[in-house]
């Protein structure tokens, strides 16, 4: 069997998750940074013509959260029984919904600055209150008060959120994430890894 | 225990697939359709501020894949191992991105109407056409060539995708489509269900 092949562009937002899991999970995989010049030759050939995109035992496996959840399941950090799963998809899918209302504006352009203002001052502190009272509830974690492949999601896409919700306070306003995002790359595989991929922002 | 009770506004959209699944299932639960006028009131009794939220035993379970997920798992429409989850994941994530597209121009202003045809000329009949190979290569479902929750997800939310996607010959330039929300509306107990719900567009 041919090595894993984890392809992704050279920043962590929607693929640092699952590089954190396969290296949790000891995979000895490679770690491919399709940069963005190289992008056009690759895209015909993955599933939906994005990535992430993993090469495992001869099989492609796409789409960010679906490769996250079964690498979890894969590497014993799923939920004990199917509420358990539950509560882990649940919180991810809120995270997921701060990430879309970060992108949906950042992405947008100058006419949409007023929208962003709006949002920094009536949407994120609720949704933003609302996650730190979530991981705080759950003993530090996103879901079940343990380790889940959800707390991967959360530190691997963290930088990504921070950088797009143009809020540079974020580690001292809710000291909960930049905690969470520090317990998931302190894991020692997590570490190792970490310590010798190439530096990212986000 | 009570009955189960789930909660969304009276529209199909994110909720929809939810209902399907709770019928198929053989759940007796009560359609909770919160007006928009009612709607106020419930919010902050919700877990994220939002809906769908279903009541069931004693518990709220809210996030509408999350749920969709959960009650396939619970009624046997879940894959049969890791493998297969993966696919349905993986292939409504990207039924999901496909909402998604059509939502952010939809509910932009006029300022985007460019933006809207060119998603119509580029980016849809690509993203479309996928999912119409996605559906033929199965068996006529979204995944795995039979039937799964992931079905529920599509025949759910497809007036809704029709709806925001302008796309009213939609039906007939992928029938597959069609064909698809169909083979799930005419399942006994969904067929029974939907035969006696408030009717709506979307
Ligand atoms: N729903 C997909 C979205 C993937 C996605 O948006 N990928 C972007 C990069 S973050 C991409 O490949 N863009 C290049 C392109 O579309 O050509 C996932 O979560 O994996
Ligand atoms: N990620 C959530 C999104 C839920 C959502 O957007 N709900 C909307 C209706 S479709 C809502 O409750 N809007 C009312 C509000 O935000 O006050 C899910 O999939 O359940």
């Amino acid at each position: 069997m041919s090595k894993p092949v984890f392809h992704y562009f050279p920043i962590k937002a929607l693929g640092e998750p699952s590089r954190l899991l396969l290296a949790y999970g000891g995979e000895d995989f490679e770690d491919k940074r399709v940069t963005f010049e190289d992008w056009p030759a690759y895209k015909p050939h993955t599933p939906f013509g994005q990535m992430p995109v993993l090469d495992l035992n001869g099989k492609q496996y796409a789409q960010s959260y679906a490769i996250a959840r079964y690498l979890g399941r894969k590497y014993g950090l799923a939920g004990a029984d199917i509420e358990e799963d539950f509560l882990i998809d649940q919180n991810v899918e809120f995270v997921n919904d701060i990430r879309l209302k970060a992108a949906s504006v950042h992405y947008e352009n100058d006419a949409e600055l007023k929208k962003q203002a709006d949002l920094s001052k009536n949407v994120y502190p609720t949704m933003l209150g609302r996650l730190d009272a979530m991981i705080k509830e759950n003993n530090g974690h996103i879901a079940c008060g343990k380790l889940t492949w959800g707390d991967f999601v959360f530190a691997g896409m963290y930088p990504y959120l921070k950088y797009m919700l143009q809020r540079p306070d974020l580690d001292s306003e809710y000291p909960s994430f930049k905690k969470l995002e520090e317990t998931v790359y302190s894991l020692p595989k997590v570490k190792a890894f970490a310590d010798s991929a190439p530096q990212c922002d986000f």
